[in-house]
């Protein structure tokens, strides 16, 4: 097998693992917690369908939007899912997951690794119009999950409202109807009791 | 929620159930069978790692292969998961995977739902470059993981290196690269006597 080849399969093959990763948050029928590689294949589709609610679509490129959320969230491999609501966790999240990046990504042909180095760093960075957008699509995803199932990772956790609007603050930058969705969501969660 | 906003979240909701369509191959750590949603990810991501190899990339949309490939497997929904090899469940699949789309891409705002059969359509049609190229991708993709692990799927069902190259064959019109890699993989299973 020619090298450069064989260091795409092993990197292929070592993402396989990303199926493994369990986050919090559950499935809409409630029947299990979902995984991080079905989160990411999710908020590639929304990505798309919300597409058009972006106000400033000719800065962005929906492209490298999706190459964003397709590899952002490959460092839980190493670094493990962080929940969005726990603070300490956060405090060295970004350590965490930039060695792990670092250690993922290098098993890459060295261009490739580089280019998914700077999407990851990109995204997480939260700071050019095409991270703004592929943040607010990674974040209101779980939201709605949790909306319209029983909110159980909500409920275990007594999260509230003010929590919520506090830790995606980000959303507020992105497009506007999602930001009002963000909104609409919460007020359907409250009501069902899912948020406190 | 507005009206158009809210077909969309339905379509959102409805697609979390790919996460519940079994296919018939392992994860590469034999764990257990994986997922449609999780299969639709890492295609997605394959097709970025090896864009590179195709021939004709000024023929090609990057995007639009990732919109086909993201997008249809979701007839599984509806139509379950009919096995590669299965030359039965193929004589009827096209009839019952056309019948889910129609069902399933109805639930979005009208001209989504025109976009995404037109989609669906193509792919299964794989006569574009761009539907040819992601076929390639998507059908490539399960033999990796089938090599790489004790290939059960395979070996429960007695497949053949024969069996493989002919149900596989439009891998020949996709990239040189991914038609030699499909040889060479053949070749690894025959040796760990995951292929007959």
């Amino acid at each position: 097998m020619e090298e450069r080849l064989q260091q795409q399969i092993n990197f292929i093959l070592e993402t396989d693992k990303l199926k493994n990763v369990i986050r919090r948050n559950f499935l809409s029928d409630d029947s299990r917690r979902e995984n991080t590689a079905e989160h990411s294949w999710h908020s590639i589709l929304l990505a798309q369908i919300f597409f058009e609610y972006a106000e400033n679509k000719s800065e962005l490129d929906l492209l490298h939007i999706i190459k964003m959320i397709t590899v952002h969230d490959l460092v839980e491999i190493y670094a493990g899912d962080t929940f969005i609501f726990d603070e300490t966790g956060y405090e060295d999240k970004f350590e965490r997951e930039n060695a792990a990046a670092k250690k993922l990504f290098s098993l890459l042909p060295g261009n490739q690794a580089e280019e998914y180095y700077a999407l990851w760093l990109e995204f997480e960075r939260e700071e050019t119009p095409d991270a703004i957008y592929a943040c607010s699509i990674d974040k209101i995803m779980p939201v709605m999950l949790n909306t319209y199932s029983k909110g159980t990772s909500w409920r275990e956790a007594n999260i509230t409202s003010e929590q919520v609007f506090r830790t995606l603050k980000v959303l507020e930058k992105g497009p506007t109807t999602v930001w009002n969705l963000l909104h609409q969501l919460v007020k359907i969660s409250e009501k069902k009791q899912n948020l406190m």
